[in-house]
């Protein structure tokens, strides 16, 4: 049985859920011992702390000019001690171009079972992928499992299954019998979907499976051979998706070239080398705006970009506020407010909030919601989990800095205590009161647990901020509470226009920050937030070319 | 009965046709009095005749700041004296900008009826349409009608269906059921297709609506109000069919700015206003590599372009060397050669093209096209009919100057007569040869009636070059003869790569000239001949925004 017929029936749901958008998930997303086996959590721990202090010689990519590692784990602040083989820009290239005239010859079935069959490699690994992702992004144990691994393997099957289905989109042949009158045109037809060429994924520290693999699955999946250039700061996971990769690839006498994993180090950056030599074609790239922007203005290369963005929460009414300021609570505690989805600013009318038991005040809402704040990061059995560390130093400072922003300090960050990890990087939320006059203060992406409640003179000229804030700097997520049709509609339509995806009265175990694969696209690509939206069809069909051929057909 | 209702039958035909890609075409192309009315030519005509000299009044465009026209007839060279309202930049926009929001809240069925209805209207002018063509591009009869009225309007039908299709991709709403073990999450999400916004369609003075329908149709039916900048020398078959867009919008009470004609005057251009304007998101653009390349490198626009290309013909083995060269004669007389598909560099092998009876030397070819394009033009039943004339006076300096090239010359370009119009612009093609290695002299569009005879080493040198410039300088169409299943593998699979659709041994009565809508793609997106294919999904989806609101679902 080919690999292709193992997983076509996983394949053909994953292209139902594309277009039903109801819940579906193929890799379980809750690390329970029934799920994966009464030891796979320990012996995903072991094989991480075995990989410590040593040389990652799984990939398939011999003769290395070096071995570098320079990642640093956010919750012991030590080095985890791992190398990598690193290669020269041209070594990487000259590797990759070879593999591109392997790879495009090989048909879309066998392309789509090698890389579902990696995926079950990936599934295999997936306590190892959730250790090391905890030890470079700073994440909780369970949103380390989760993001890295099954969520992230959903999104990877999306992106191929998105493909797959593209690929099939038009005959292979057709043909073309035209009546012209006294005769018939009786043409033969092919077409040809032919591969943009070499593609970098270019990964980020906080998220470096789940941002990449989309990317890169998409671009196999469409016959592009992949460079991934994960974050220095965040390697491990991806090179075990990438040694996973060209696991199945050598299994089945292919090139593992067509799948390259390119390290680097933070003082000798090889990204734009790669992105700017002309046999690159495609770019995904996930982390700040600025290199984003330069990347998308590259000429001649198709670029995939989930840049940053100013998210909002627009606060206009709610049946039980209490409920509403636990939810937010959570979802700027989450990860220390470091996911693209995280919402920062708050935009309260300084009216109030409408309840049926009356207005909540401005002021009534911001205690409630550092109140909020505080149970939960105080709360032993949660806080630390929920929070998970800060990934980078910069972040830190940052959020030191925010109390300098101006205004009222409702809650300012500090320090709690990891029961594990004595020395783990951790800084609580801090909430801050801007006026909507103060534009210039809350129009930038501060990254990391930084709140800024916006006073506003009503919720029209919330919404009025959240557009422009989207429209202008970008946005992936906004959370709005209203109880009003109207004003639903309204901010539907105006966060529509501004290519936003809103969560409305979201309250108990679901976050505005949460993204389902399968269901909800994530970024748009209509705002400068980015131009990638995964999984739609834009996403996958900019990777290859639709080609053409013509003959008289032979007469029969 | 709804205009959807009413042309649901044609528009699910056209997206059928769209995937198997054999012969569909919804206007027929045959001027036939049984098919289109026994007057119906003689009416085209003398509507066409009325209007010379007047203003143009049919647009719903009040109130303009002046009435401009400056277009000249190839067959007189007189001035058509037709004028047209012309508006400034801002309140163009301005119209277009209150025009998006009734627009993008119309729903894709009511829009599509509304479109493929105000073609029924441009099919009962298809005859005034071509002798509009004919006097501003110079076309002939034949093509004037051919292209500019039944081709274009199925092109558009293609891009409405196209752009339908993919509006219809995924789901208006789903309920998202998600087991959480204990409980289930249940949300009920939805999602918007949104129109990006303002676009402005850039026509050309060759193909004036076969160029510029599909990305009008295609902007509308996804929702977004469309400026139309014809170019100055070919403004009246734009107009006719704005105004019959004009028209059914009004009879829908929709805001006839939804598509509004912008005109300008050739030392007073508007384009580069219109298209550098913030409002203006999405560009459609058919014209030089300059302007194009400049369009597409602006910031924050969608811009779809189809520039210029070196076009080849690579000449290895024929069955018969005759019906080759009558074919490829043809080819380079059609329109005299101002054709973005007509060929321009022909390769053949210093040994000759392999025949049954044995090798055809290169002279010999040489000879036999230089033979067939002189029986071509001077037969007085053909020649000026398949000519038609020269477009400008720029390109036919460009084919006074080929002489001057410095290869041999094997035909020199002369006039004929047209009997019906003394005054006429013609130039028959010039045949040039160049060596391989004159490859400065060869790899710019020499756009006109020029014909390269490149002498090459062999058919992989050949090939190479052929591949080199579709590359390097863009490529529309190729051509290729060969009788070996080998070389023509090859030459699919190197032109393939090089995103350029190949026509195969083309004899009798199809040209690599002519492309098909619902089964040729037109342009690949994929060399630097342009971005844009008509009509592949990646057309249309850029035009909109998928966006996903979501919210906790009330529980029945």
């Amino acid at each position: 049985m080919s690999l292709f017929e193992k997983h076509k029936d996983l394949l053909d749901q994953a292209m139902r859920a594309l277009h039903e958008r109801t819940f579906f998930a193929a890799y379980p997303e809750h690390p329970s011992p029934k799920i994966y086996g009464e030891t796979a959590d320990e012996e995903g721990r072991k094989r991480f702390e075995a990989s410590l202090g040593k040389k990652f010689d799984e990939l398939k990519q011999p003769d290395p000019q070096d071995w570098i590692g320079e990642e640093e784990s956010p919750y012991t602040q030590e080095k985890l001690g791992v190398t990598y083989p690193s290669f020269s820009v041209e070594n990487l290239l000259g590797k990759a171009k070879d593999a591109y005239h392997h790879w495009r010859k090989v048909g879309a079935d066998e392309r789509a079972g090698i890389l579902i069959e990696s995926l079950e490699g990936v599934r295999s690994r997936f306590f190892e992928i959730a250790y090391a992702t905890m030890h470079t992004t700073g994440q909780g144990y369970m949103m380390a499992f989760q993001a890295s691994g099954p969520h992230a393997a959903d999104r990877a099957l999306e992106a191929i299954a998105s493909g797959y289905e593209e690929l099939g989109r038009f005959p292979g042949k057709a043909h073309w019998d035209k009546p012209m009158g006294k005769y018939n045109i009786v043409l033969d037809k092919q077409w040809r979907a032919v591969p943009k060429g070499i593609s970098v994924v270019i990964g980020c520290s906080t998220f470096p499976t789940w941002n990449s693999v989309p990317g890169l699955y998409a671009s196999l999946v469409t016959g592009n051979p992949v460079i991934v250039k994960p974050h220095p700061g965040a390697v491990l996971p991806m090179a075990i998706v990438v040694a996973e990769i060209q696991k199945v690839l050598i299994e089945n006498d292919l090139d593992p070239s067509i799948c390259q994993l390119a390290v680097d180090s933070f003082d000798s950056m090889i990204t734009k080398d790669l992105a700017e030599h002309p046999t690159v074609k495609l770019i995904d790239y996930t982390g700040n705006s600025a290199f984003g922007s330069y990347l998308e203005a590259l000429e001649g290369k198709v670029v995939f970009t989930e840049k940053t963005g100013v998210n909002s929460a627009i606060l206009d009414s709610a049946q039980d506020i209490d409920k509403v300021a636990a939810n937010l609570a959570f979802s700027v505690a989450l990860y220390s407010g470091q996911m693209c989805t995280a919402p920062q600013n708050f935009y309260i009318p300084s009216g109030g909030v409408i309840t049926p038991g009356g207005k909540v005040s401005f002021d009534e809402f911001a205690q409630k919601l550092v109140d909020n704040i505080n149970g939960l990061v105080d709360n032993p059995k949660a806080g630390p989990f929920v929070l998970g560390t800060i990934q980078n130093k910069n972040t830190g400072d940052r959020i030191s800095n925010a109390a300098n922003l101006g205004g009222k300090v409702w809650l300012a960050s500090r320090s709690i205590e990891n029961p594990m990890f004595k020395n783990a990087r951790i800084a609580t939320p801090v909430v801050i009161e801007l006026d909507a006059s103060q534009k210039d203060k809350f129009s930038t992406e501060l990254f990391g647990p930084i709140v800024l409640l916006i006073k506003t003179k009503d919720t029209d000229e919330s919404i009025a901020l959240a557009q422009e804030m989207a429209m202008e700097h970008g946005a992936i997520s906004c959370g709005a509470y209203t109880t009003d049709d109207t004003v639903k509609e309204k901010i539907a339509d105006e966060m529509a226009l501004a290519a936003t995806p809103v969560s409305f009265n979201l309250v108990g175990g679901i976050y505005m920050n949460q993204n389902a694969g399968f269901s909800d696209f994530h970024v748009t690509g209509g705002n400068p937030a980015g131009n990638a939206s995964f999984t739609n069809p834009e996403y996958v069909v900019k990777r290859f070319t639709w080609v053409g051929h013509r003959e008289p057909a032979v007469q029969a």
